[in-house]
């Protein structure tokens, strides 16, 4: 049989290297043979060009590279078959560095040691214990599940918050419309790990920040955003750390990205800029996980991690 | 009874606010009201001035403020009474805190991703994951212990070291003069919790940093010292980063404090400085453990947590 690996927007060599690793008797392919290509089962795909899988005959379902499908989703001509996220430990452990490395470099003032430093300014400054703050974290899946736990350990208050009801040990779980606005009004440091969807995209906007927490021990709020570019109005996050509604912000997601050269979020003291980068697939880790998805789903099984399109996650 | 709260280097204003909390009916002086004041029963020092010890007829032990006790025997008159180290949550989780926080930034290449955001470069870098790097902690007392196991929770490969043989669930634990060299080869970030005495002062050298090992995953080793400034010679700490031994470094400590403005530590761009503040001392938390330990002392219990003189720690 042969699978379709179709991306834009970096080269596919290594996911190519390592599906072929897992998989050496298939045929991977980087686009059909044509329009109608009847040989290909299987698609694995990032950001594929729109159309591209409308009407393949055979296919049976598409895999996504990584935990987000939005990408898939914006195809209006997508066919209807299974999209697969990716849930992968690997994944999950990585977005987890992430949260913790920044909730702890502005909890311990990392800015403002590196400010004095570049001063040369011998002094110690009044940092808060982690037990002091509460980080609130929107989006309870694998992602902030197990971040909320990590950092838990490391003994701050933690905070959750996802459209329906969970419970995590130890964190104050908060959902739906009325949940929002009490996560928004308690946290110090808020982390979105979000999927984008119709319902989130845009959610940080002035209106959101407007109702941040005034006051907390760091000064005021601190925004980590490691969800999609796309639930986030750039233009919002500068005006609310311009005024002083947020202290300082942690983004690796931008509405455009690349983020374009002459963003003023590069340059602003109090932003930390990453491209993209908090959980990035690693092909040799990921790739062994769908290949065998696949050879389940042909041995008649179910397939795991089935998106609910309506949902959009 | 009378306490002696004696310390140079800082207003102790906050301290006697606290110990006053804590025992509001004791009188708690800033120094003798003579060589030989047979009112003072216990002292509680940092950096005490040498000799003030020397003559009380009725001192009954010595508290340190903070974990570290060489700058309360590095005075040569100090009386034969038991000198107590601080062991307190506090302290242990704030240095937790800085170790995964100083790990996570190396890991995660901060100072590589904070000059591309200088420079405006959008480019996503290869990152090893927590599970292929190796945390090697030499020293594992409070300190070290549970920054190892902090370290292990987010994934971790953990190495610790210690004078005499400990054991560590999940830890490889080294110790002794050959486990110091296993310890220094195959560490990729090797952190020092070390206290100063005899046998540590000056012990991050040439030759020690020679020791090093020559590749890792984030090219060669990354040095994080939040012990004391006696264990390491600055000098060869620059050496080897000028000349590639060490990646990068997260210097929380120094042969002279405050760090000399002339000092090129400042400005090197693989070198976070900070100013002795990874784990310092909060009197609100740690006056009540000092008060409770001089109560139960003076009802005839044994003190905790006394030093060995001999040991140093």
């Amino acid at each position: 049989m042969t699978l379709l690996l179709s991306v834009t927007g970096f080269d596919p060599t290594r996911w190519r290297e390592a599906l072929l690793r897992e998989a050496p008797n298939e045929t991977i392919v980087l686009r059909p043979a044509s329009a109608a290509d009847e040989s290909i089962r299987y698609a694995v795909v990032w950001k594929q060009p729109p159309g591209v899988l409308a009407n393949l005959p055979n296919l049976e379902a598409i895999f996504s590279l990584g935990a987000g499908v939005d990408h898939i989703l914006a195809d209006r001509t997508l066919p209807d078959v299974p999209v697969v996220r990716i849930v992968a430990e690997d994944l999950t452990r990585r977005m987890s560095e992430y949260v913790v490395w920044r909730v702890l470099d502005h909890q311990r003032r990392g800015m403002t040691y590196r400010a004095q430093q570049a001063a040369r300014i011998w002094n110690e400054r009044v940092q808060p214990a982690a037990s002091d703050i509460r980080v609130g974290i929107l989006g309870l899946g694998e992602l902030g599940r197990d971040a909320a736990e990590k950092l838990r350990l490391l003994g701050f208050q933690v905070s959750g918050w996802s459209r329906t009801p969970r419970e995590i040990e130890g964190v104050a779980c908060r959902h739906g419309d009325a949940g929002l606005g009490e996560i928004l009004a308690e946290s110090d440091i808020l982390v979105v790990l979000l999927p984008l969807t119709p319902q989130t995209h845009g959610l940080i906007d002035d209106g959101f920040l407007m109702r941040l927490k005034r006051e907390t021990p760091l000064g005021t709020p601190v925004l980590i955003q490691a969800g999609r570019g796309g639930l986030q109005k750039d233009s919002a996050i500068l005006r609310a750390l311009n005024d002083g509604r947020l202290m300082e912000a942690s983004l690796d997601v931008f509405e455009r990205e690349p983020l374009a050269a002459d963003s003023p979020l590069w340059r602003h003291p109090r932003v930390f800029v990453t491209p993209h980068a908090a959980a990035s697939s690693d092909p040799a880790a990921l790739a062994p996980l769908i290949i065998r998805q696949i050879a389940a789903h042909r041995r008649g099984e179910r397939l795991a991690n089935v998106v609910d399109r309506t949902a959009g996650y």
